[in-house]
């Protein structure tokens, strides 16, 4: 494989998203709103995406059940571009479906794989890490772009390299770490030798198809044939998910750091981090009392009273309102509105 | 006057309830909400006041500006029962105009005037209560409905009597005190001697419209001329209170303890004292870990997570979320609501 091979785009674009209920549901999940700035996750995403390749180089992946809103989203999409998954199987089937059909149109490619419900604040350095990865994948790694810790998380794995972290190349990835305990994260960031693991990888597509054959061949069968044009096999392909079917086993794995203001919007308070204060206060809006209050959605007149830190999530026909600290509670909600006979909202 | 004279009902329907926005609007006040029961306070005054007496000799006095709203929840009302002021000018002229027509129909009646924004829970105690005022309003006392007391509460004025009231008769009032502090009301309550002035009485209409020329001839005059046809004479009635206008100075002013589960619903926080656990919980509400919280509106379906006493209103157009504990301050809200250009939503 000469140098040459050109690089792809791969958008993520599937995901439920239950955690920005009631903003989000079945029908338009997190990567369709706009949590952080004006236009939506996927769109943020299109767009530096963009930066990198012209448009005839970008696919999406999504569940077939999502197409049109990612049609809607995605004016520029090619139709031949966006990839449907029959059935949601988690990301190893979706990813080797993309790359099985990228290879067909251009068998020495080189793919840039990025979710679509993550934030990236500084595009510039987003696009230093991908260049830096382009390098290392073209002689043959299986690239991570990592995300260099600004706090012990225990919410992300880990992955772990020889020796400090070097900064704009790629690290060799000794161990992927599942989500430690609080101890083994500080233990973690201290030592300057983990990165978290975002899901963002490139590499060499024949590389990635080699390797995904050697250490996921049902994933392997069942999506070549898939793009090959036998829909009927995708229910072959198991759910397992991109890390643990190919990366954790794969040789040649290697790591970017990116430290580009990144955040994986896990939930509604990490999604008012990013919202500066004056954000949608205008006339509509009127906190008092209430710092770090913050409110989603709506075009109503809301007002909040002596909440600090209180999150109100307004939609047409649902409405939540937690503390920031609750946020990792939100499912219970849904569990509870599902057991209210209110499924209709979800 | 012979005791024959026959019991009129009053019915205040003024005021501006601005303590229940976004529920209470300026064009929908307080009286008009079903803030206890399924009923508006409005009509459930008139429910009571048909314990009482035949809807022919209920008379209800608003605002011009509320006209419409009061026939729509009064459709037993007759026409020619209704009193309107021009303009509102606080409750002596309402009063003293309503007293004034009732005379040109009826110059023997006895009036019995009730607020129609308050809950009375026990509705036998209530007709008990002004069953005894009845028979001191015949021998000539200005009766008052006084509440027994049952916490020192410091957002009310209230009755002093000669000495420990007495339970189902007329006790002699001494002395009208305005709003105490916490110290004061502690004392009044201990004492046995106060009770709260709800701005409920009975009197003969006669004795009242004598006392009335006497001690504010200005709202005597003005009212009697409207009375007479001479709608134009309103604005010559100042604004005043039937307490500071009439009662504080009048003679023979007797009260009658009222222990009817009476509350003037002052706020948010006394109208979720009111509503029991279960109610309007059904399906379109999940409250989880907030104990104490209420929602008040809205057929949306409305999530509270974690956040005890906490209270939502939901309107159409407007939202509101507080602690309970910060129900005085909903006016702060309404200021800035205005400040922000949003008047069309007070």
């Amino acid at each position: 494989m000469s140098p040459g091979g050109r690089l792809h785009v791969v958008i993520l674009a599937g995901g439920s998203g239950t955690r920005f209920w009631p903003l989000s549901r079945a029908s338009r999940p997190k990567q369709f709103l706009s949590l952080v700035g004006k236009v939506s996750l996927l769109r943020a995403t299109w767009d530096r995406a963009r930066k990198l390749v012209p448009a005839d180089r970008i696919w999406t992946v999504a569940p077939s059940a999502l197409a049109t809103m990612v049609r809607r989203e995605l004016p520029a999409l090619r139709r031949d571009r966006l990839v449907l998954e029959p059935s949601p199987r988690d990301t190893a089937p979706a990813i080797a479906l993309a790359c099985s059909i990228i290879a067909r149109n251009d068998p020495r490619a080189i793919a840039a794989i990025f979710p679509s419900d993550h934030v990236i604040r500084d595009s510039a350095a987003f696009k230093r890490a991908v260049a830096a990865g382009l390098g290392a994948a073209r002689a043959g790694d299986l690239v991570c772009l990592g995300i260099t810790p600004d706090r012990p998380a225990t919410g992300f794995g880990y992955l772990k390299v020889g020796a400090r972290v070097k900064p704009g190349v790629a690290n060799r990835v000794l161990e992927f770490v599942e989500k430690p305990d609080a101890a083994r994260a500080r233990r973690f960031v201290r030592s300057g030798r983990y990165l978290w693991n975002a899901g963002m990888f490139v590499w060499r597509i024949d590389r990635f198809l080699d390797e995904l054959r050697r250490v996921a061949p049902e994933v392997h069968a069942a999506t070549s044939s898939v793009a090959g044009g036998s829909k009927a096999a995708w229910r072959r392909a198991p759910k397992i998910s991109v890390d643990h079917a190919v990366m954790e086993k794969a040789s040649h794995v290697s790591v970017v750091p990116l430290d580009a203001g990144w955040d994986d919007l896990g939930s509604w308070d990490a999604a008012a981090r990013h919202r500066s204060s004056g954000e949608g206060s205008g006339d509509s809006r009127v906190l008092i009392g209430s710092d770090g209050a913050v409110v989603f959605g709506g075009t109503r007149v809301i007002a909040v009273l002596d909440l600090p830190g209180v999150v109100v999530v307004d939609t047409k026909d649902a409405l939540l309102v937690l503390p920031r600290a609750s946020s990792e509670k939100v499912k219970s909600v849904l569990e509870a509105v599902r057991a209210a006979g209110r499924a209709d909202v979800l």
